[in-house]
């Protein structure tokens, strides 16, 4: 399915600003013929950075003092993998890739340390595999509670639970609190998500099984084959959408995805098991 | 300087194991002549991966019930560079190579967002660079007292400053805190170290200053030019020595590190600025 | 029933140190024909305390370097108050004696303030009264393991919660805190437990219930009629068996309650509710 | 000296709510001639608690949805006893009444036992008594920033310690926590603060210290000899001035102390040691 997104983000930049952001679609083989346009304005100088080991696009821009935008365009084909749910086991640690060692340790939103007695009572008897973080999923869904400003930039995973109630990103740190908890690796994902609503940036987390990487959505509010990818990481801090380094004031936030074909959502939700992450012969399937 | 090093460690190991180690020599350049043998009884297979984006070297091996020990031994030249720390000031956030900014973030371990507001008190009217980084040390070293068994695998570095006590891993943690809290890039790393009384594994912390990684150490207690690399990271969970999923019990743990020709340590410590880490043309002096 | 019940504490004193201990039973109505006596060796002089608003007795001794002991026997017939669970509904908030607040609010252990989330969700819709509080001991028994080392002086209720694992301590505070939460009072008692294997110092929770505090113990462990109340209060803290100021260390401790008449216990447990707090025509019922 | 003083508390109701407040002057002889006016619109009925162990005075009153409003006002005689600082000394926890027990222990937001190692490093070399308290009062003002909004109702001790910021309530919990993580009784004291600009609710604590409870303000923002009491407690959340229960929203709030006389505030704070607190021949000078 092909997709047209993009976003707007508007500042008041009162000292000199280094603003970081990570908001580009990645490049990846599931990503096809990607087009795309960033505008700054004023039209600054810019340092790009793509991390080897996650494909992370950041982009950096030191602003001065007065009005900032920035706008992002972008088309891409996504073209997700599907599986039938009910054959994805879990990979044993010792058959895991090493590469991927850090998303079975906590980190600092994702503090599967502090919640491993509770993931082991919960969710040490389900079914091993995919059925085991769906269970996960649906007992995020049904106790914790979407509440806007339910959280802020320091919550972590253990508090969301005490709390019983987030927004997408602690869903997502929840979510892969408990697999980590649980030894299977997990990684918070940031997209652009069709058919979210109202529309903004998303957070979503995977789960390695089965030598692949899985999209899972605890908040249930997106198409999980509808997730164009922005970043992955350890947690929403290595990701977040802009990181600046000075004083400013956002001022004006607008995202958009829309089916390039102008056709209106489907009724219905997948129930396939959708992964896009990259994939390559040498990293155990779905490592860089 | 040449030193022959080491370490023995044994387990008695009840149900299967997959053990995760990272306890040999990083492979660089400042560690000239590397030769070394990793030796495991019984003799099992083992798997390697080496990080591309640290250098961090990983062995893995899944281990049987019954006894099981691991023998490492190594010969290494350490090349320290030093430099007049008087000239060594800081980088700003907006000329630092973009692939350092995960050592910028908060991580499990290095809560520098919660840290932020004690560090701009304390440290915020220091003199940039070499000096506020020194400073730094000093105050943890004059805070924090040295004790064994103060903290645990998962204190963090806001738990160290209350408990006004840690051991080396704590003490890593909170100068590096303190650092990124102050927009200084500081990453965790571990070590053999030469003049380390009784002999362990060490820990101490690196800042990013003037394009490269200098070394810290807020314990005092190991010469800044005898530390022989073994892994650098966010935090100590991404380094631990040993990381083993299955039930088993440690039984005996050896680490030593001496001078090659047998001269014995001098009486006193460098005055000068240490670096270690790997340099490199095109990641900002010091980043793979 | 008539009780004989007794504890044995000794210290090895290695500096002056000044202990309050609050050990013996509580003096009150539904505790008939209390006789007791309390040895100190070496034979000290001590100070008594009877605190007005909750009559817990405390005794403060202060010790010289060397060895010293405790000794406490006591014999006495506990007469509970018994009812049929069905009737108990709960007080409004606005119908509680005022001098009830403290037992709403918040304590050290007793965290009610970051458990009212998760109390509203789990318990929010249970059919109030008794019922309430019965479903409150049941999903506790149901989701916390009893074990012995799990928790430390400074576990709070969410911590416990967290962790799925404590000992009566914690279970009795983790009732207290969903009850706080949810608008009942509730604190917490220390008593002899009829029953109780191994026998100990043993915690549950009272809470305020149509005019009265009720007993129940989350832990199952002990018959409810079967407690010999020594004290009462908002947590652990204030009710220490043992508080001491100095360096010492334990080095012994019996606890032991039998039936006067020698009977053993019989093979089932009380399914009635059960009161034995003090009684009085201006307090509330139940409020001194 | 006598003073006029009250508040004007304004709230829109929306469903039935139990008000219960703290807000009235305390009874006690060094509040001479006390005159009041408590006023309720609508005038509803209420009820009256004074808890005996603190004098606290409580009010409840259970309001229907719709505007409601509580005026308050009051003249009294504060007569301080005053003594010099520099002969008041500590009292041996040995010594202490028993009475006092409460006010040495940790509570909700006086984290005592977390913060002992911080307070022994830094005061426990200090002069005991009068000048210990001071140095703490010092130590806080120092590295603590006043800051409007810098906390919220569940702010611990603790935090505050690493937040470096707070209002007079935060100041008030980590001065009363470090007394009592050093063997010093201290206590959270509510009032009207004669010179606070811009008038509020004041909090400082009291430290028992030579037998008598002494008032200290580690914010410095009003004068010692001018606190007319209200309440006291373990910490905020015992006397917080109005604690509803019900769904209703704050409209406006006034609160106002001047003296009687007219004459404008002296220039200088006094440098006397100052105590207001309730005396009597049976509880160690200060306890009821």
């Amino acid at each position: 399915m092909r997709y047209t997104l993009g976003c707007r983000l508007s500042y008041e930049v009162e000292t000199e600003t280094a603003f970081i952001f990570n908001l580009e679609v990645a490049r990846q083989v599931r990503h096809r013929a990607l087009s795309e346009t960033l505008r700054l304005s004023p039209d600054l100088p810019l340092r790009r950075h793509e991390a080897p080991e996650t494909g992370n696009r950041y982009v950096a821009v030191t602003v001065p003092p007065g009005r900032f935008s920035l706008d992002y365009e972008a088309a891409v084909t996504l073209e997700p993998h599907r599986a039938d749910p009910s054959g994805i086991g879990e990979t044993p640690v010792k058959d895991l890739p090493l590469a991927i060692l850090p998303y079975l340790l906590p980190s600092r939103f994702v503090s599967s340390d502090r919640l491993a007695p509770f993931a082991q009572a919960e969710f040490g008897d389900a079914p091993p595999g995919f059925e085991r973080v769906s269970r996960i999923c649906n007992w995020i869904h049904d106790h914790i509670a979407y509440v806007r400003g339910a959280s802020d930039e320091e919550t972590t995973a253990d508090e969301t639970l005490l709390k019983r109630a987030g927004v997408c990103r602690d869903f997502a740190h929840l979510g892969a609190a408990f697999c980590r908890a649980l030894g299977i690796p997990a990684r918070f994902v940031s997209c652009y998500a069709y058919g979210l609503v109202p529309c903004d940036f998303h957070a979503v987390f995977e789960a390695y099984l089965d030598g692949r990487w899985w999209l899972f959505d605890a908040t249930r509010q997106a198409n999980l084959d509808g997730l164009v990818r922005i970043g992955v990481g350890r947690d929403a801090a290595e990701i977040a959408f802009s990181t600046p380094f000075g004083e400013m004031k956002p001022t004006g936030m607008e995202i958009r995805i829309d089916r390039a074909d102008g056709t209106p959502e489907r009724g219905e939700r997948t129930t396939a098991a959708i992964s896009t992450a990259e994939e390559g012969p040498d990293a155990g399937g779905g490592l860089r």
